[in-house]
């Protein structure tokens, strides 16, 4: 499995996505700028892998600073502000760097201490908790590669069982092993054949560039196809499921994920093929009541065309959102969700 | 407008659209073999402008061939055969192609002449045909534009009205104004005002390559997306009908056209967005009772990834088949063309 992102105890260093799957080349990130620019060219992406690397660019805002308590917290909120303004849509990266703020805050570990002390304590607490996001999001990938696998299974489809995906919701989006190719990953390692199908996703071509790569390195079989073909595989009935990821999902149900996702949900529910959004609880946005409220990032029109033409414009949304009607199911580390379910479903983070 | 082929009498000269819009190149063919790459490789495509390419093409196997009528005759059906082979899907190809075939029989130019006189005769009523499948294609473009027109402005919208389009219908896909185009072509010019949105069209984005370049040339406000974005602009209710041209037509109205256009007309459907297909009757195949008798050709995996990767394969169909029910109207040249509805709007041709 390629490793999306590591900490190296003076640094991020991130696998540069932009240029997969011609070249493996790494970032070394030293500070917060290093990590806000990787997040905004696309270097890291991923709704969960950006959750985790901006947990730790605020981190390195603080880790070589010789100061007290109060100024180190000063300039890690300041980190924190900063970096949540690299990319809008994807909910987690707001939701790690309020972990960070919150922990930043949170007295239990300067109790007892005071100095130096007190700022090695302060440090310790902090990166500790950008530990536990990157682990929290590794487990919540199996989890979800698990329940994930089960919801597949329970679709009575024999082998190979023939999955659509839309963009990179895999291991190179998370810090695990995915979440959208989590159960495909799960299954694989347990001996169930899969066919996966990944639209190739403009303008970046995440699925032809990213997904094909994770996929084709993994050794389960994948087929490429330009995005606009999705209805010609499922017309001929060769679709048993789509499977997706998220950036960002109101408390209805109503899911922000890669641009494409909606009309691919469109043409599934005009099919009868069952459509999964998966991802863990931490991308479930319950401030927002609906999908009318998450903003859409839109990209730069040269992502589309590179030589743009006079006369022309470029119309460059990075994101739609699903309705919650045609989404089947939303499978998270804790199983199934439904929207109002909150309660029993959620771990209190 | 850009001129998409022409005849020189000696050779068919055609625009190379693989290197548009960054060259503008001429392609000037002198024998059949010439056209049937050009329509192989797609520097001539669009199906009224195929035919008309194919027509020339076979005329060029005898033009400046020294026999007897029979063995042009001979030659000139032979050289049909082997155009025909080119690309599969396209009707107007065969369509042309047995125009030329048929005139090759008539008895009519042979009447009174023998000899020498009896080839220059024979010759020249094989490239009379070929002026008139062009000329007729010139004129059912100008018929659709004013069909086409009429239909858009029944549906009561405020301008600019908002068209969606896909892949390239337009004069670059004709002898003439184009087919999907045509309506706006022939509005603009009566000062009727548009804003066209055009589906980049993958994978050879003959949208943002040709239909945005012949807008934007003719000063027609033209803005392009990635296919997978135009479900993102009808829920937002920006697009007021979506029409596109065609490869072939069953009888009972299934259409073959550019990959992509099956999902869009499913996309439209599902926002109520009016859409509608625009073609000369030659596309019309009554020989195909639906849309499952239409070959689909496959083309070169590479289209898709120029760099193919291990372990990855590709699905590269040019067109689908959009079933007749999600179709709102057929713009002919004769006006509207309903399944069912041949004998009164048929030209004898």
């Amino acid at each position: 499995m390629l490793k999306t992102l590591q900490w190296t105890d003076t640094s991020l260093r991130l696998l540069d996505q932009t240029r997969l799957p011609a070249e493996t080349v790494y970032i070394n990130c030293t500070n917060e700028r290093m990590v806000w620019d990787a997040i905004r060219c696309l270097a890291v992406r991923g709704a969960p892998a950006i959750g985790v690397a901006a947990g730790y660019g605020a981190f390195l805002s603080i880790s070589t600073v010789d100061a007290c308590v109060d100024v180190l917290r000063e300039k890690l909120h300041t980190a924190c502000d900063y970096l949540a303004t690299s990319r809008p849509t994807a909910v987690n990266l707001f939701w790690a760097l309020d972990r960070i703020k919150r922990c930043s805050i949170a007295p239990a570990a300067l109790a007892n201490v005071a100095g130096g002390d007190a700022v090695a304590a302060f440090k310790h607490q902090i990166l500790d908790e950008c530990r536990k996001i990157e682990a929290e999001d590794i487990a919540c990938c199996q989890k979800i590669g698990q329940h994930g696998l089960a919801v597949l299974q329970s679709l009575g489809k024999s082998e190979p069982l023939r999955i659509l995906t839309h963009c990179n919701a895999g291991a190179l989006a998370t810090a695990g092993i995915g979440t959208a190719l989590a159960p495909l990953y799960w299954g694989h390692e347990r001996g169930v054949k899969f066919q996966v199908f990944a639209d190739e996703t403009r303008p970046l071509l995440q699925g032809a560039r990213l997904t094909a790569h994770e996929l084709a390195h993994a050794g389960i079989p994948v087929t490429v196809l330009c995005d606009n073909m999705a209805a010609s595989l499922m017309s001929q009935g060769k679709i048993d499921a789509i499977i997706v990821g998220a950036d960002r999902i109101a408390a209805n149900g109503d899911t922000a994920n890669k641009i494409g996702t909606h009309g691919v949900a469109i043409i599934a529910r005009h099919f009868g093929a069952p459509f999964f959004v998966a991802a863990p609880t931490s991308t479930i946005d319950l401030a927002l009541g609906d999908g009318t409220q998450i903003p859409i990032e839109h990209r730069d029109p040269t992502e589309v065309m590179p030589q743009m033409m006079a006369g022309a414009t470029v119309f460059n949304p990075a994101f739609d959102v699903t309705p919650a009607a045609l989404i089947t199911a939303w499978i998270t580390e804790n199983g199934l969700w439904q929207p109002g379910q909150e309660s029993n479903l959620f771990n209190a983070t």
